[in-house]
C-alpha cells in the first residue's frame, strides 16, 4: 500500500541542464513524509490513473488551479542578512564610503539582540514571500545575533546556512566593528558550529553552520588559517567574496602574491561545500581551480553592476566546469528577488556579450559568446545552487525536497499578459521567469510543509 | 474666498534639478478645477495653518497615512502598445526572428478590435498600477485600433499620446503587415490626427495624435516627408526609433549617408515635441541637432541590453543639452514599470562607466563618467519626460498637473525595510525606487483624478 504524505496535480517547470527547461505538463508529485519528492508520474505512466484515484479527493491531495505553475524554490548563495536594513540606500557612493559610512555602523548594532530580532525575521519573511526557500547567509561577527538568524529561519521553516562572520585584521576593519582578537574569533566560530549542529538535530528542512571569513582583505593569516582547520574539523559549508573588484583582486595579489583563489586554497577554504560570491576577476587558472575543488560561485548581477567594476564572464566559466548560482548579495543589490537577479544575469551577460561602449565599432566593443538565455539564469536560481551547495534541491524531480513556489499568473492586481488558455507553455515559463512579483508567489512550501502562502 | 478642488497633506519627493530630489516634507499641495497644482505650500509658510484650519475635516482634504509618501506619476515615453501581449518571450531571439517570428505577426493581428480591445485595454490598466500616468504609444498600422487605443486612455484616465504606426516600405517590411500603400498610410495617418483632436476636446487630461513612422528602415522617403508635412500642419508629437543598433545605424547611412538625426531632420521630424526612442549611436553632431531642435531621447533601458548592442551614454548627452525621459519599450523592454527601468538606467550607466570585460586593465574597461545616480533616473522618469513632451507634468510643483502616486511603504505583504519613524527621508525616497512595486502604489491619480487604487 503506497502512503504518501501529500500528492500534488501541476504543471510545472523544472531544469533538465543548463540550457533546458522540462515541462513537466499535469504531473502527479508525490512527496514522502521525509518531505522529499519520492516519485514524479506523467499522465502518460501506467499508474498515473490508479495514483490519481487513489488519492484526488482526500485532504492529501493538491490540485493546482488553472493558471497556476510549479517553479522550484530558489536558491540564494549570497545574502548579507543583516543590510537587509539598509537595502537600496546609499548606492551611489563609492565602496569605501558605502562600507564605513553605511554597512559596518549598521552591521555593528547587531550586537542589540532586539534590533537583530527585528530585522532577521523581517529578512527571512521577505526572502521566503519571494521563492527563496533555501539561503546561505552571512550574519555579523556577533556570535548571539548569527544564531538567532539560524533559529529564525528553522522557525520560519526556511532551508538556512548562516554564518557568523569573522574579520579579526585591525589593518583592514574598523575599530568598533572588528573581532575582539583572532582567538576570539575562531572560538566563537567553533562555539557557532557545534550550537548550530544541535540546533539542527530537530529541523527538518536543515540548518547549516558555515564557516565566513568575510573576505581575505579583513582576515590574519591565522584566522584564515584556523577557519580552514574547522572547516575539516567539521565538515561545513564555507563562503566568503572572492576576487570581486579590482581593488580587491589586486590587495590580495599584493599580500601574497597569488589571486585569491589560490590564497583562499592554501587556507583550506576551498571544496566541494565552498561557495564563493561574485569572483569577476577569475582567470582560467583560478576557474580550474574551482571546478577541480567543486567550489562554486555565487553570481551577484545586479549587487556587481555597483561594487565589482565589471560583468563576471559567466558563460566562459560555466563552461570551464565551475558550479554557479545566483546570490542577491542583499544590500550591495538592493533586490531580495531572484526573480529580478535572474533578470540581470541575462541582461548583464548580453552587456558583456556586445560590449557597452556605441563609439567602438561593433567587432571590438563586446566579448562573443558571453551571453546566457533565461532558461540558464533559471537553472542557476535553482538548480545550480542546489549543486553548488551539495544538497538535493532546486529540481522538481526524484529524491529531491519539496522546495517549491506556486505561481498564480491570473490574479487580478498581478496578471500576466497571458490571453489563450493554450498559450505555449514555454512562452508561459518565460513569462513568469521575466514579469512574476511576489504578488504571484501564492505558496512556498520548503521540505514538505508550507511555509508562506497569501490570500 | 479661495476654493481648492482638493488639498493633499503629504510628504513629497520631486526634481529640483536632475541631480538633486526635493524633499517637500509635510506640504500643502493645492489642487485646482483643471487638475493643476495651484499652490505648494511648507509648513513654514504664513498661510499653512490657515489653509489647513479651512480644508481640515471637509471632504476635499487628503491627508496621507504615516509611511505614505508622494511621487509625480512616471511618463513612459515608448511603449509598443500591442506587444504587451508578448512581454517576456523571445527575448533570446535575434532581433530579426523577433521581429518577424512574433511581434510583426502580432502586431498583425491588431485588424481584430476584439483582440485590440482586449490587450489595449490590459496595458492601459497595467501602466497605470505600475504608476505610470503619462504614456507615449506606438499603436499599429491599424487605424481603428489606433483610435480604440486612444479611447481606451481616455477612460481610463490616462494621458496617453498615441500613434498610428507607418510602415510602408515592401522592401524592410512583411507583406501581411504593411500599409496599404503610401497615401493610405499619409491619409490613414490625416484622418487619425483629426479624429484624436476631435476627441481631445471633451477629455481632461489630454489625448494626443503623435506622427509615427516606426523606424526609417521600414518607411519610403515619401512617407516621411508627407508625415513631416502633416506633424507641420497639426502641430502633434512626433516619434520614431533613431540610431539603435548598429544594424539599424548602418542601414540609414547606407541609404541617406547621414547618420538618422540628419536624415529625420531632412524629413521635419525633429523638433521640441518629437521624442525618438533609444539613440544610442548619436554621435555628437547629431546630439546638438537634438539639442537645437528640442527633440527629447527616450531612454530605454532594459530593451537596449536586449535590442541595441550597446549602452547608451546617457550622461553624456544630458550633458550636451540633450532632453532625456524614460521608455519601458514594451515588449523590447519586458517589464512595464519604470521603477524597474529606473534601476536598470543607474545599472547600466555604471556599467558604461566601469566597463565589462574584466580581462582588460580598468583604465582601459570604461568610459568615465558616464554614470548617473538613482536621482537622475528619477528625473527621468518624471521631469525629463515632461520636459521631452513639452508637458506641464513631471514635478509636485505650482502650475504642473496633479498626476501622482502615493507609495505606502508600510503594508504588510510589500513592506519597505523601514524600522524606524525617524528614518533620514532621503534613505526613504531611495528605498522607494530600488524597492517599490505595484503593491505599494495604493493610488494613481491624474489631472487631479483618481485613476487607481488598491485596497
Ligand atoms: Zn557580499
Ligand atoms: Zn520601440
Amino acid at each position: 500500500m503506497i502512503s504518501y504524505t501529500k500528492v500534488f496535480q501541476a504543471t510545472a517547470f523544472s531544469s533538465s541542464s543548463p540550457k533546458e527547461v522540462e515541462i513537466l505538463k499535469e504531473h502527479l508529485f508525490c512527496i514522502n513524509a521525509d518531505g522529499l519528492i519520492e516519485k514524479v508520474v506523467g499522465p502518460e505512466a501506467d499508474d498515473y490513473k490508479y495514483l490519481l484515484d487513489l488519492y484526488q479527493g482526500t485532504e492529501n491531495f493538491h490540485r493546482l488551479a488553472d493558471g497556476q505553475y510549479l517553479l522550484p524554490g530558489f536558491i540564494d548563495l549570497h545574502v548579507h542578512a543583516p543590510q537587509w536594513a539598509q537595502s537600496g540606500t546609499a548606492l551611489d557612493l563609492p565602496l569605501y564610503d558605502w562600507l564605513n559610512t553605511y554597512t559596518f555602523p549598521l552591521e555593528s548594532r547587531f550586537s542589540d539582540i532586539h534590533f537583530a530580532k527585528e530585522i532577521y525575521e523581517d529578512v527571512v519573511a521577505t526572502l521566503l514571500a519571494n521563492g527563496t526557500t533555501t539561503a546561505l547567509y552571512f550574519a555579523t561577527i556577533h556570535k548571539e545575533a548569527s544564531l538567532l538568524l539560524a533559529k529564525i529561519c528553522t522557525e520560519k521553516g526556511q532551508r538556512g546556512l548562516v554564518g557568523k562572520v569573522v574579520m579579526d585584521d585591525p589593518e583592514q576593519t574598523p575599530e568598533n566593528y572588528r573581532d575582539a582578537d583572532t582567538q576570539t574569533a575562531l572560538a566563537d566560530t567553533e562555539d557557532f558550529i557545534l550550537t548550530v549542529k544541535e540546533l539542527a538535530k530537530s529541523v527538518k528542512q536543515g540548518v547549516y553552520p558555515v564557516i565566513t571569513p568575510r573576505f581575505i582583505p579583513s582576515c590574519t593569516d591565522e584566522a584564515l588559517k584556523g577557519l580552514g582547520e574547522l572547516a575539516a574539523k567539521y565538515d561545513t559549508h564555507i563562503q566568503s567574496h572572492c576576487s570581486e573588484s579590482d581593488w580587491a583582486h589586486t590587495y590580495v595579489q599584493d599580500r601574497f602574491n597569488k589571486n585569491d583563489a589560490f590564497a583562499l586554497h592554501d587556507f583550506g577554504l576551498l571544496g566541494d561545500k565552498s561557495v564563493m560570491a561574485h569572483c569577476n576577476f577569475l582567470n582560467d587558472d583560478d576557474a580550474e581551480l574551482f571546478a577541480n575543488t567543486g567550489t562554486a560561485v555565487s553570481h551577484c548581477p545586479i549587487s556587481n553592476a555597483y561594487f565589482a567594476n565589471s560583468v563576471i564572464p559567466i558563460a566562459h566559466l560555466h563552461a570551464k566546469g565551475v558550479e554557479i548560482g545566483l546570490g542577491s548579495d542583499i544590500s550591495g543589490g538592493f533586490s531580495p528577488s531572484l526573480f529580478d537577479n535572474a533578470r540581470q544575469a541575462v541582461i548583464s551577460s548580453r552587456m558583456l556579450d556586445d560590449g557597452v561602449n556605441p563609439s567602438l565599432p561593433a567587432e571590438k566593443r563586446g566579448v562573443p559568446n558571453s551571453r546566457i538565455t533565461i532558461n540558464e539564469a533559471f537553472y542557476f536560481a535553482t538548480a545550480g545552487g542546489g549543486e553548488s551547495l551539495s544538497l538535493p534541491i532546486g529540481r522538481l524531480a526524484e529524491n529531491y525536497a519539496w522546495d517549491v513556489q506556486i505561481i498564480d499568473t491570473t490574479i487580478a492586481s498581478a496578471k500576466l499578459p497571458i490571453y489563450s488558455t493554450n498559450e505555449d507553455l514555454f512562452d508561459v515559463f518565460q513569462k513568469i521567469m521575466y514579469l512574476a512579483r511576489p504578488e504571484n508567489i501564492r505558496e512556498v512550501w520548503v521540505q514538505g510543509e508550507k511555509v508562506h502562502s497569501r490570500m
